[in-house]
């Protein structure tokens, strides 16, 4: 990765970030990117090596633009619950409240990149990682403070919690269904029901 | 739709549909798919009207591909939770169990179109609604079997179980991991267990 510096770069990501949300990795090309920022395609090429360069900055980009957003509140909550109930809250929904004007850019790229083995989907993938041990580390916080059972499945509760995640974006984005928040909540409290449960 | 019978037809779906299962909806371009059954783009518009043309039928045509693998088998169950079981036994990693390439085209299509109004996202939503009202009648099914409990919410159930096929689709396809079978198991016998405590 071989960015420049400055307003263009950041006019780059920040609207290569919305183009991202709606259109997937696949719909981020430099014809509509350098249209995006009114730039020529070479202008853009400045900037970046590859588009595989661009997707993985844009990928980069996306994670430091929820950071603030998603991670940053919830963490300063206290260790536990608390913390891990304002993390679910903060996530669900994210992309839209962020002012997003298409979905999570992590969910997307995770059912369009299954197939194909690439250094993009190997950034996913870690991304994806990530995000899992930090849900698995706020849990394992609620076990040690004795509010989640100490038998309880950390990496269980983490995959089913990532499908309320998947159902509550297909519900938002796709079907478009008012009751998508409150389906969300009931599921998560379920979760959280059965991880208390001795 | 003015689509042709014939041998060619045939073809241009069941590649078509593989091309689907890898590539998602944006993938499907009239060039790959020319080039996957050895035609011109000229005789591949023979076959369909548009782009979009193609894309219904593959949609209509991974429905039918998918009836005698995940549906028929499990409506020779008796009704109730045998019924529900079998079918949502055969669902998990259907794609994968019936050949395809890649991942299952409708999870898929629900990330991809999100965003975009147009016939073939009215298509998608048209089977995922369809979907789901028939796991809605066979939840229904066990409840009047006494199976599962007379108050349950239906609804919220069925949300619930699509988001267990989301995070199965991811661990499997995406993050290739070796438990997924053991974890979307486990998340649906909670779900079955909630539904059936009164």
């Amino acid at each position: 990765m071989a960015r420049k510096q400055g307003n263009t770069g950041e006019k780059l990501l920040d609207r290569g970030l919305r183009l991202l949300s709606q259109a997937g990795l696949n719909g981020v090309t430099l014809g509509r990117l350098a249209q995006q920022v009114g730039m020529s395609k070479s202008g853009v090429f400045a900037h970046f090596t590859s588009i595989a360069d661009v997707q993985i900055a844009l990928l980069d980009y996306s994670a430091q633009f929820a950071a603030p957003r998603v991670i940053e509140p919830a963490l300063r909550q206290p260790a536990g619950l608390p913390r891990l109930k304002a993390l679910v809250q903060n996530w669900l929904g994210w992309a839209g409240r962020a002012g997003l004007p298409g979905g999570c850019p992590l969910a997307a790229a995770m059912f369009e990149l299954d197939d194909v083995d690439s250094p993009v989907r190997d950034k996913v993938l870690q991304m994806e990682a990530s995000w899992r041990e930090l849900l698995a580390q706020l849990v394992r916080e609620a076990i040690d403070a004795s509010q989640l059972r100490a038998d309880l499945d950390v990496d269980q509760f983490v995959w089913e919690l990532c499908g309320i995640y998947l159902s509550h974006h297909v519900a938002t984005r796709f079907v478009r269904d008012p009751s998508a928040d409150a389906r969300g909540q009931t599921a998560f409290e379920a979760l959280l029901e059965r991880a208390r449960r001795e």
